[in-house]
């Protein structure tokens, strides 16, 4: 993956910065016939806005998507398929200050140190606003899927150490999680989660936390060994957002601490297939999933889990030591609009990444053989 | 990232089945001038073998490396280079069973799945001996970064939920490590890992773990904002490692349950600088390394560090339930040459897959600016 | 190359239909610091606007070009610079007789072959218009090219098998050339040819020609063997355009008639350049420079020269017989605005690949070497 | 296109050098399950080889392939498939000469610019044995287009001047053409040529010549606007042929002094199809095919049909000026084997080029809608 593409056939390009004119993305190698929903796209957008974030956030923008070619008669073309954002609600005055200083924990210095020149005005392409043309082209990718019945599913899985429950428990509700701003899929938990950020917030510091994404509908056979398999293509993905630090599938890291014969899936017996028990795809199935729907770098056929972690929000308005243009070290308070969490406004984004990836991989495995009924 | 190509400048491609005639790579895109030696070549690839697993793994092969192209008076051409070893110690026989089985926790069924047709023997591509091209092609990776001064150091970190002390405990050693086939770089966890592992062994059963990652010298700025960041590439390279499950940067999940206070590094005053105490880099340095070397993607110029974790070996030696080519499930007892636990075998293959990142991130950072000087 | 993106570092997505909302391009991988100029980019863009072609073409339109990103402050960041222009003068409804009809030597049939799906307005993606996000891309790479004092200058060679006199002829003026509508840098060829388009647009027929370009000041080393060198990269470019049926580089396809002993370039004796004589790049100096300025793939340092042809408009106003969607023929009567003669309007779309393709090697050629001092 | 490898999907990495170890492909991205010829690939290198160009050429090798990997039972596993052919007759002694001096109209001294280190024993990897690789890989191609029914066939069209007779004269028949060493489909044209290569001997000089190329069976549709269109893809292969000088598409440079009435092919009329009158692809047939099978950059289902200049081989036994290391002009003798005429030789690479660019575009254009059913 280069610097601003991602994927072989279905390759999206991003671009914008935080306070200039527009963000947006081309998706290049999306098939023909595809229904395009406006309505889709404005409601993917709506979801990773602050406002969608609630307590969590302040900044407010329209983001008012345009498609600006690729689609004719509500239908995908074949040809690229450009959208674009404009940036309408930009303070840029708040980042005077930040001129000559590199915020802690941003990327500040090392677009600095790599390009020579930034433009320092909300972090510029660093800022979490470049996820805008992810979420735009995850949105055409969604649409894609749909075609097959593939369907994505992120919330968040935990915040600032609190655990929320996950599919086993009663209480799991993922309607409920798109109502709350949190996207906390879990009643209590999100009261709770609440009463922590705002504690945080009047600390002036700021919290991480995890999203978990679950995918029914792959087909088996998704994922390009050895070098584009599954797992690494949306690690990859995943690790490309700006604040993620880790990502596991299935059991993950407790995976690394437990036994073969425990990690081992158990195929369903014939005469379980046979009574016609519910099995999620008939000759693939497994008894548990504790590989999260990935075997060798392809789908199983089982659900795809996985779960990214996410560092606290660095811009936080307790008092910190900033390094300045000049190397020395100053008092720095950070003004302006910031989250205290951003967990819940990256869920649509690990969303928009995971349909990228399956929407490249779903086309390249159109090549595995000689001749492709897809 | 494509199926068996890696990179974009620096561009790498393995080939080679398990018990094929031979498995190797072609690296592309290699500049010209390198010297090339042999001995670290052979010696690398002497790492991976099972033969320095000791007694976590019983295979011996010969694995002995022919440059095939690219190399002309013991210096690289700017040519591809291809690297190939034989194959010469396949008992092919020993998987006769398997053909019509599938072997759980393994990717017979999903390559099954995805190509139609595969080759049973030891898992074709599937296997782990496919890493052998990756390491061959790291070591050229390794000859140019040590041009940089670039130095990358892997570690068994943890077996069987047994945690290896770090670089901060007197007693970590990485030249021990080293000498010992387990890599445990811990002179008393390794034997305490050992006695586990024989344990493990005689309940037919294996073990999984975790390797850990410094590199040294990373210049900052490397990393190509925002589908090329270096957490990004890193963990694309990593999770296309056979059994891993997991990646995670700097403190990585644990930052997740953290706040923004605690996790944004510090600068370095002036004054200390002034004084001359010894920084990483100067004028980039932090009192901590939370990030783990990277922020917003590109490299700090501290260290980059980061762990991977593997799952278990999914070859054990109790009778399992496993699904056959008819669909039915049968009872499987898996006969032939396996490791109990593979991470120590692991370590040159996240090194080889580091430098292979590195190598391409250099020369793709040879473009950020109008002119360069690097 | 891909469907809608070219270059491997300097990497260009354009987008746009003629009929849709807006053409452009997202220009990914340029270098950080390169001034742009605003005028300079609507100066191409209005070189291959249909005014710009006087008495060959009719259609206007305005034409005006917006950076949505990547520069701040008059200089490129290093990020992603996307230039949009707003479609304005669609005289759709010009097109709605086409819709059902498959223009004879148009791209009509084959892209519904290809898609199923098609926007037959204007061609959609098909028209000649999809160059202007070429154009706009390539000002972007002319302003890196300009920092290296590279400078690319086409011109039309020949239109209706008319020559035009070369370079070595003394009427030959390439700033005549800009201000004359046809891009013919030879007065009277110019009145000589215009005469003869009028007469073929009386006829209700259409005419081809050649575009020849020149690019000096081009570094030897440039090209990467063996599949991206610079006449293959040049090569894929030119055949990308509309109506291109053929290139020839240096002496080109009178080479093949030729003999070894008349082809070879002889070097400049010592003796010249002790003398200081000029030459155009010292050390790598030909008498002559049949080879186009490549040998092997890469540049000499001697001018490229390389000459494109392009076949006649197929959209002429003479009745024809047309294939629609049933497979019946039918007679067909084009309306609409149409050039006699694109060739003129291609001149500057010639030099905007030219400079994309130098772009690109430019930035690739700095990995061939350990280190780099470009 | 990178450096050394081709395609996005059928993609292929060559390596080798003239006298090094080994040359050889690793073919990426081919489907599973085509039946792999040892004939068929031995065949093919066969035509290639010295031995094969009778009178015009002299160096002998057995060129004997190894297949490394990716073949099981006979058929394609899906994984990568690498060829190795072993260097043998190097009598590298014949270019000890040539350590210090470029050879004129070679890429030695280019090569030299761009790397700053070269093997100069028969060019290294710029010498056209290079193209082994790529013969071998095209054979891969050629199986897999057989799957479609798509023939691929090339020739001798000129040499020095003198001009084959086309498919369209009675005497044209290309398996007297196979036989034959030259090349040429035509008896009495090929005893012409015979004599000119032999007086061409004789004055120590050398021949270029053209070769044409005809691919029946293309379905239309192939071909990924704008920048990976057929053309482009075709002239991008060609181009990176030595020798290669220029190319055209149809009627070529031809159509650039036609009319667009006389360049327009006429459809056939739906009452001699419906008469059953033998139509190439029902219901895409014209009546001719200048436009060569390419509208649009896509194929129409028309023959592909086009043309490939190569300039002389620049080794020639007359004296010449060369410069040397030393930037000073000497007087050089070239020794050693060399072709007075390598296009015979070209004809295989020809079609290897176009099978690996067919085989790329057919997995392509599976992209092209959302359900495919090729």
């Amino acid at each position: 993956m280069g610097g601003n593409y991602f994927g072989t056939i279905f390759r999206v390009t991003t671009f914008g910065e935080s306070h200039g004119p527009a963000l947006g993305c081309v998706v290049d190698g999306c098939p023909a016939g595809i229904p395009m929903d406006m309505d889709a796209l404005s409601g993917e957008l709506k979801r990773r806005r602050p406002g969608g974030g609630g307590p969590a956030t302040t900044r407010i923008e329209e983001d008012i998507p345009e498609i600006l070619s690729g689609v004719f008669e509500g239908k995908t073309l074949g040809t690229p398929i450009a959208i674009m954002v404009r940036n309408t609600n930009q303070r840029s005055g708040d980042y005077d200050a930040l001129k000559d200083v590199y915020r802690p924990g941003h990327a500040d210095w090392t677009w600095e140190a790599k390009y020579g020149f930034r433009d320092h005005r909300g972090g510029g392409r660093s800022s979490g606003r470049e996820t805008l043309g992810r979420v735009a082209a995850g949105s055409v990718a969604k649409a894609f899927l749909r075609e097959y019945g593939i369907t994505i599913r992120a919330w968040t899985s935990s915040v600032a150490g609190i655990e929320v429950p996950g599919p086993e428990d009663p209480g799991f509700d993922l309607a409920e999680g798109e109502k709350n701003p949190l996207r906390i899929p879990h009643r209590e938990t999100a009261v709770q989660v609440l009463e922590v950020i705002e504690q945080i917030r009047a600390d002036g510091d700021s919290a991480g936390g995890t999203v978990s994404c679950v995918v029914h509908g792959v087909p088996p056979g998704l994922g390009e060994p050895v070098f584009g398999k599954l797992d690494a293509r949306l690690a990859g993905a995943m690790l490309s957002l700006g604040a993620a630090k880790g990502i596991e599938f299935g059991t993950g890291f407790a995976a690394a601490t437990s036994r073969g014969s425990i990690q081992n899936d158990r195929p369903i017996p014939a005469v379980v297939k046979a009574l016609g028990l519910p099995l999620e795809v008939p000759g693939a199935g497994y008894q548990s999933n504790k590989a999260g729907g990935i075997l060798g770098g392809i789908s199983t056929g089982m659900a795809l889990e996985f779960r990214v972690a996410f560092k606290p929000v660095p811009s936080i308005t307790k008092p910190q030591q900033a390094m300045d243009r000049r190397g020395m070290v100053q008092e720095l308070i950070i003004q302006g609009r910031h989250d205290v969490c951003m967990v819940p406004r990256a869920v649509p984004v690990v969303e928009a990444m995971t349909a990228l990836v399956l929407a490249d991989l779903l086309l390249l495995h159109r090549g595995a053989r000689i001749r492709t009924e897809q």
